[in-house]
This record gives structure tokens, sequence and C-alpha cells, in this order.
């Protein structure tokens, strides 16, 4: 037998046991024989609430448009303990050359966007977020080190998130009122944590393409969603991960011709439009062209409202008790 | 934890499915050295049977063209113990967001089409089912959970069956004539117990384009089948699944192209296209497009009848004694 | 821990037992510590040996082009011990729907082609063996039910190899000349029983575009082999596998121009262009289509001989010892 | 064997590679615990310092391409104990039938590019050696066979670096001043090495698209990157390994407009365009055309300079020190 076939036996069964360790307890049944109540209140925890898109949108808009750059860089290869220097320097290109790159392009189209940062990021370059607000973007949360919540304890989360809110405020001299959750993932004290820190909106859910409030075991919180989608992420046709089968699926000009769509019929329905990016992904030069084109496209037609998501957050907060 | 155990998790729960779905007997002999008894007994078990267009189609007309959509929502979820908030809320989606976008676009072309429904979506969502009979449209069967058949005794997929059958007509004031399997998975009993509930079709199989009715070891069993195929589903091109490498492969107007295809094919050759959709998937922006262009496209064609799956079933099931 | 898990843990110790009788033995050092010799005699087992293209190809001809089928049907889902009646129904549609659709458009265009066909699939379909043969097409041999050479001892793939010789005989009335091994997977006896069997020539391995000699530990063998590739196959563009990522991944007028581009180097260097498709894959509706408009241009240009593999071969065989 | 046994035994083997690239002490703590000297070192290992771009570029030009290759043929293979004739043929396919096609291309443009070669492709194909010299190419070091170095000692390491040294000197009768790691990947003692031998420049890295020099701990270190991305490789758009989900996603037009749309923003901004190719992959049939029709596009352009990566690093290391 191979060594590393030995080798692989005893990964799997480490394996197995952290899998056992997050699985439910044994004896769990599987779905089909829960009791009803048990299905409603998985489903119930965290619902969608009433639909907060202003009409209009501020300036007498029709659609609203939210840019945002997950500012990752090197915290994915961080947290998998991934260090290897090749590794590694794909995230550094998201400061050294893809930031700038994205800065500009956003001055040049006079567009205000929002970075959504792991406080990890913001220590190794403090100056890039100095340049981000300096130009008048907005800093939002994004993680201690792109960490996953539903991993951690409620007091672990809760001191990494507060660690992080400390750490962007005094690097950006803002305090953040919004966040993005690593992964999109969310634990069962997420909402609780974010409605402590006292933030105006989340945008890491995706029930809707509108704005909502965000409702918890039925009630109302008072937090604004900005709903994200994976269609309109950049990393599910962009990502790439040389030892599994993560790689660039689509073209480019494929992903602008769905972008455009997406963007579209938010236009049509005069809701609005989230598109989340990274700079380590986004910011490479065959698809800063793209979303290059998208801008002239999107600012090609009347009634846009280019804005911060914490902008976007406030104008749907006005219409929460309407 | 490391992101090798985060991937050798997911590949284990893949293993998992997989495991679970092919299970023969130890000591099982490969196929190479099974008896000729052997495999056809093992190929002869569900069969296609006569061929049963109607040369034309009810009014004249030379193709049949049947849209469904499995409102799948949370179901698949839950039954994977998958109860993220995030994941969770791409399934609230389908109906919060999809099904209202869905039903006016049937709407605006006049067009009548089937809805199959787990019951478990039925009962979290009891408005859309009557919204979806208020407007002409018919309501199958489609498991209680979105379970999978060959992973139950008969006994269990009896009683999750019947009482879906139960909870569907309940809501809708209609009793179910045909069914979709969720997963179009097919259990040794299945197709019994098809029969012992009296439904007039399926539409979970593959070996033809055209309806034909369903054999049983040889023996007519009188169902009318309405065959399926990935390649007119919507989930190969656009599912996403986070930590899996499912993710969107192929843009909306290469799906268009390819339906546009499957189409003009059955169009001449006078047959059948049924296409399979989910809420959750093709109600999004960039997807719901697609579906209007294809519609689009079809209306401008003489010839083609838009109907139910239960219409197309009967109109079938007329030449089954012919 | 999840009763799913305690099976795969079963299930993977399994699975490490039949990988480790397939590696080679304990011990084995890393490919980096070889001696020279090793490296030379495994890439020196079987090799390429003379190109054997014709300059000009029979009647003038600057192209030779040899269109192939393989009819796997419900065989390799036989293989795998998956008997789902939705699975096999996918490969029921192989003969059912496909195969018609196949030669008419091969009368249509009055091409004659090749069909490689598992001898199961033989004994399941004898007509459509006596319809291939009877509008002049070539069956080559491809296994028993698709079965994996490398799995097999030589006493074990000789008798399978024999036994599926005697069967393909025995029902289309021809001995088979040429061979086209199942996934295109080569045991250390392979090579040997081909030329046991005195077949003309094999088309499974991928060593240049242009027919040559097959050479045995650098020694001759008379054995034509007509190469292969990935790209030219339509399984890794189209495959589907529900509970693997095996998936859709390139639209049919992606796949057109890709075998277009292929065909008009193959034309520009005066060389062949062998296209393996399936019945089950290609024969559907949406790809049909691209074979059509594939062989419309193809016929568009002078110069080009469809002919059967065996006459390909044949033309290439003058060559050998010139 | 059953077909989720043998998807097992790819997964493990993947997961093997996986296991054996990522392997913490026992006990390390998960990243969001790490202190932040360990971040900071993590991160500060290997990194990007001097941006080397000269303006403008040798002659007057503004933009430096790059045009390079790497000769794996059954390197690959051989490392992962892959000894199947079918499997082994492809790469033979490199030499026999790619190389003179990309030879003759880069001659009727009149371009020298950069061949990256493990030392058993070089043994194996001396020849190709010789003809890639005699038409004024470079050689650069591909290490032995492929092999991982982070898998390897430091010993290890540096006796397949010294080997592979002396063998592309002999075989080619030139001495590599340069690096690409096979797999891009790059140990802890992979940059040592490479100034022990004295390389003039690594090309492996991916912080930048302009070319830079690359700082160890902070120090310099005189070593230029050409940096690498895996956008601007035809492996991860058109690889395929049978039993992984590795397969071609994305057809060759849609790879031209990805690698356009590069060259057009590095021409933008005065800096370099860097392509990876490899013989058995881009010198297929239908991939050579997109490489053809790349070159005639970018020599339709004023001011491009191609040349070989040691030209390029040369010129670049005139910067070092301004």
């Amino acid at each position: 037998m191979k060594k590393s076939t030995w080798i692989l036996v005893a990964v799997m069964l480490a394996a197995c046991e952290l899998a056992a360790q997050q699985t439910p307890p044994a004896g769990d049944p599987p779905a089909w024989q829960w009791s009803w109540e048990k299905i409603q209140s998985a489903v119930g925890k965290v619902r969608a609430g009433k639909d907060l898109t202003p009409k209009p949108w501020p300036g007498g808009n029709r659609v609203a448009v939210g840019l945002s750059f997950d500012v990752d860089n090197e915290t994915g290869s961080l947290r998998d303990n991934n260090l290897s220097p090749s590794e590694l320097s794909q995230g550094e290109y998201g400061s050294r050359a893809a930031m700038k790159r994205i800065l500009d392009l956003l001055d040049r189209f006079k567009i205000k966007a929002t970075f959504f940062v792991p406080a990890v990021t913001a220590k190794l370059y403090p100056n890039d977020m100095k340049e981000i607000i300096a130009r008048g973007h907005e800093i939002g949360l994004h993680g201690w080190i792109h960490e996953r919540n539903s991993q951690l304890t409620e007091l672990q989360e809760r001191q990494l998130m507060t660690k992080s809110m400390q750490i962007l405020t005094e690097i950006s001299g803002r305090k953040p009122v919004g966040i993005r959750t690593p992964s999109w993932d969310y634990s069962p004290s997420t909402l609780k944590i974010i409605r402590e820190l006292g933030l105006l909106y989340d945008s890491s859910l995706m029930a809707d393409d509108r704005p909502y409030e965000v409702l918890f075991e039925g009630k109302r919180t008072g937090v604004v969603e900005l709903p994200v989608e994976w269609i309109a992420d950049d990393y599910p046709y962009f990502g790439m991960s040389r030892f599994s089968t993560i790689r660039p699926h689509i073209g480019p000009k494929d992903v602008l011709d769905i972008w455009t769509k997406e963007f579209d019929v938010a236009y049509q329905e005069g809701t609005a439009f989230i598109l989340t990016m990274h700079p380590h992904i986004s910011g490479h030069r065959s698809r800063i062209v793209v979303l290059d084109q998208l801008i002239q496209y999107m600012q090609s037609r009347q009634g846009v409202w280019f804005a911060r998501h914490d902008e976007i957050a406030g104008a749907a907060k006005t219409r929460m008790d309407q």
C-alpha cells in the first residue's frame, strides 16, 4: 500500500471525528422524520420581514446600485493555514495591483462604494484603508481573519467581532455601521451580536432582491438587510483553487451579460442591485474591464442611484416604520 | 480548521450520499461477472413502452410544450440538515421574490403550467398554493421534504407519499394526478406506489423525448410518462453549493441557446418539450429573462400547444389503447 | 455522530483496501526517486511509431474524417452497479430515441461511420446492430459491459474480449477488425490481446493527431492506431452525473466551434479528424443539431474523405512498410 | 467495482495531495487564534519588492510580452505514478505532435519564447531541446519530474534542482538563468536554493502584473520575479483528468477573449504580459488557433516587445538599483 494511502486513512479518520463534532447529536433522525414544529422552528429562525424599497429612491431615482468589495487579500489563505508563498502572493495582489485600479475606476465614474474589510487586512494594509476613506468610500465589517462564524462559540464570535470593530474604527477613523459576514456564514448568534453592536445593516442573506427588515424568530430586529446572491458575486465565476476543482468556469463577457441582466430587471422593477466583488479577483486586468463596461452601461440609463451601502440602508430604514 | 479538513468534510458528505445511493449486498460480484439473466432483469425492471405522442396534439397542434416548476424552496437544505440562515434564505427567495415573477410571466403569456411541490413547501407557503391554483395552474406531487426515495423502505415511502397527497389535496383543493419524484430518484417501490395512488402520469424518467407508457417488468402499467432530462433542467447549469463544486457553469444566454435547440427539434419532429425549472433558481432576475425570451420564441411559431402536464398526459393517454 | 458518517467510515476503509490493491507494492518510492531505467521503461511500454498518414488519402483527398459512436447505452450504469430506473432510462434513450436520429442523419449526408459496441449492448439491442450493418456502417469492439481493462487479470480480459468478438460477429454477421477500449483504458495486456485477435486497428491512444503504428516495448506491432482525444469527444463537454460534479460545462455552439477548429487544422495539415460520440449523449436534440452543422461545414470543403474507421485504418496500413 | 468506489478512490487521491500539501504541526491553533506576530511572519516570508517595470521597455516599447511553454509531457503522469499507456500517450503528444506546431508558429511570427523543462523531459526528448535552442529560444528550470517542492526536505529539493540544472546545461549547451517551479509550488527553501544557484529570475509568484524584486523576510534578494497567474495559463481552462472533475470548462474563443483583455490592459498600463502554456495542452489543433489569433492581434499594435523571459528579466534588473 502506498505511503500516501496510509496517511490518507489517518487524515480521513481525523476528519471524520471533526465532521462528527459538527454534525447533530447521535440519533438525530433524518429530516423526513422531523416533527412539523421542528421544521417550522428551523425555517423560522431568521426570516425576511418588510420590504423596505423606497419608491422612489433618494433624488427621485428608480433603482439603487451598491457596489461592494470584500477586501479579503491573504485572509482566506491564512484562515486555511495555507502559508505557501505562491498562495499568499495571490492575496497580496489584491492590495499591490488591484486596489489602485479599482479606486481609480470608481473615481473616474464618480461612484462611492463600500469595502468590507477583515480586520487583519486593515492591519496589514492601513494605507489602503486611509485611501478608501479619503476618496469617500465606506468601510464595513468582514470578520477578523475571514473566520467561519458557525465554527465559533458565541463568546469567541463576539470577541472577534468587537475587536474587529475597534480596529476598523481606529484605522479608518470611522465606526462601521454595516457588516458582511465572511463567506456569508451565519451562526445562531450572529444576528444577536449585530444588534448588540447597534449596526444599521447586514449584507449576507439572500431571501430577496429588495432591501428588507430582518426578523429573528418572527420578531422585528430593526436591522436592514441589503441582500446578496452568488449570481452577483465574482467568486463563483472566477474562483481558482489549485488542489480542488474550483476554477474559472465562465468568461468575463458572459459575466458581464449576467450582471447586465440582473441590473436590467432591478431597473425595470425599481429595486436594488447589490454587487459583491473582491479586489484580488475582480481587480485583475481581464475583469476590471467587465466592471468598467458594466458601469458604463448602468450610467447610460436614467434614474440610477449609485450609493454606498450605508446610504442605501439609510434610505431603506426610513421605510421601516411607515 | 484547515482548508483541507473543510474540503474533506464536504467530500465525505458527498461520499455519504453516494454510498447511501448505492448499497448492493456485500460480496456482490462485479458486473462483468453477472449472468445474462441478471443483466436482463436489471435492465428490464422499468422500461419505456408504447410511444403515446398524438398526431396531432389537441387543437391540431404539432408540438406540446409543458413548463414545470419544482417548488423546492428550503426543502433541499432541510433534507440535508443544513440549517444555516444564509442557506435557508436562498430557499425563502423562491417564495418571496421568485414566485410572483413566475406567475406574472405565465399570466402575461397566457400559459398554464405545472408546479411540483414538496408537501413541506405547501405547508410553509399555503398562499402560494392558492395563488397557483387560482391562476389555473396544476399542482403535482414532489415528495414530503425532497427526501430520496431510494433511501427509504417501501413502507416509509408509501407513508410519505400518501401524507403528501393528503396535504396537497387539502391545501390546494385539488387531488394531484401526477408526480415528479424528488431528484428524479426511483426506488424499487416507487412505480408500485404510483399505481396504488391511481396517478395519471409520472415525470421522472428519461428513456425518450416522447410521452410513453411505463412498463414494469415488461408489463403495461397504464401510467403515462412525460420524460424529463438534465438538458432541459435549470439546475445543472445554474446550481450553486458553497462547499461543493456545484456552481453556475453556463451563462443564461447559452442556456437559452440549448433550450431553443431542444424546442426546435421537438417542433420539427412533432413531439413534446418538457422543461423543468425551480422558482429559487430560474426565478432570479438574470434567468427569468431567459424564460421570457424562450417563450417569446416558442410563441412565434405556429402550432405550439402550451399545456399543463395533466393536459399533456391526458392527451397522450388517449393513444394508449389505440 | 450521524449514522451516515459511520457508514462512510466503513465505505472509506473498504475503498482504501481496493485502492491499495491497485497501487504499487508497499515501499514503492515516489517518482522523483526512480532510476532512469525505471522511467524509461514506464514511458517506453506503448509508444507511437511511424506516421501512417497517406498523402493523399484515397480518391486524392487531403483529409480523412472518421465519425464514430460508442454505443454504451446502459452499460456504464450496469458496470457501476447503478440500477436506478432513472439512471438506466438515460441509457435506454440511446437506442429508443437517439439511434434512429443518428442513422437518419448519416444517411441524409451519405456518410458511413463506425459504431463501437459493448457486447451487452449488442445482445440487448440486436435490431440496432442489424440496422447499423444494413446501412453500411462498421461495428467495432468496445468490451463486454464497458468494464475497465486495467482492473482485470490478463485471463479475464482475454476471455471478455474473445466472448465479445464472438457475439458481435454472430449478431452483426461481420467479424470486427477494430477496437476502442472502454474508457480508453489500457492494461499491460490489452495490446497483446489485440494482436492475438489479429485486429487491424485500435482507436484508444492519444500520442498524435495522425494515424500511426503502435510500438510495444520499442518494437513494431503492425497495429494501426487511429488516435482519439478528449477534445474530440462529446462526454467531457456534455456528461452529467447527479451525485458527482460531472455536468454539462460547455454549450453546444461552443462545442461546434471547438470541433470546427479541430477539423480546420486537420484539413490544413492534411491529416485525419477522428470524432468520438455516444448516441445517448450526442443523440439528444440540442446536440444532434451540432453534428448536423459540423457535417455541413465539413462537406462544404473540397477534398474531405468521410470514411469508416476500417477504411481509414486500411488506407493508413498501406503506408506501414513503404 | 462500484462507481461510488471509483469516485472515492479518485477523491482520496485528491485528498492525499491536499493532505500532503498542508501539514501543520499537530495541535496548531486555528488562524483566528494566532498572534499578530505569527500572522505578520507568515505573510512576510516572501513578498513583492520594488516594481521593476522599465519605462519604456528596450527599443522604446511600451509593453513586454513573454510567451512561455512548460514542457511537462509525461512528467505529470509519472509523478502521480499513473503509468497507463493511454495517459502517457497524452504527454507523448506534447513532443510528437505539438512541439513542431509551436516552434513553427513562433518562427512564422519571428518570436523568441521561453521553455521551462523538467529534466526528465529533456532526457526523454533531447532533440526537442536542441531544436528549441537552435531556433533561438530559452530553456529554463522546471524541476526534475514535476515534483512538488513543498513535499521535499531542503536537501532533497536542492539535490533535484542541482541535478536538473546540470542536465539542462549538458543537453542544451546553455546554463539556465531562470526557473518556474513545478505547479508554481514554493517550499520554505525554494527561494534560498534559487539564490544559491545564482538565477537571474523566477516566474512562479503572483503578487503583481509587473516584474518585481522578490523580498525574503523583508530583505532584498536581487531575484527578479516575472509574475504569473492562473488567468494567463492554459491549464485551468483546458485541463482534463478522467477520474477527477478537471475538464475543459471554457472554449478556446472565450480564452482568446480573456487573454486579449489581459493584454489590452497590460498595453494600456505599459507593463508586461506573461503567458504560461503547455505543449501537450495548447499544442492541440483547436488551441494553437487561439495562440495564432492572439499573436496576430498583439502584433497589430505598436510598441509591443516580444521577448524571452531572460531578456525581460534582464531589462527589469536594470531598474533594481536605480
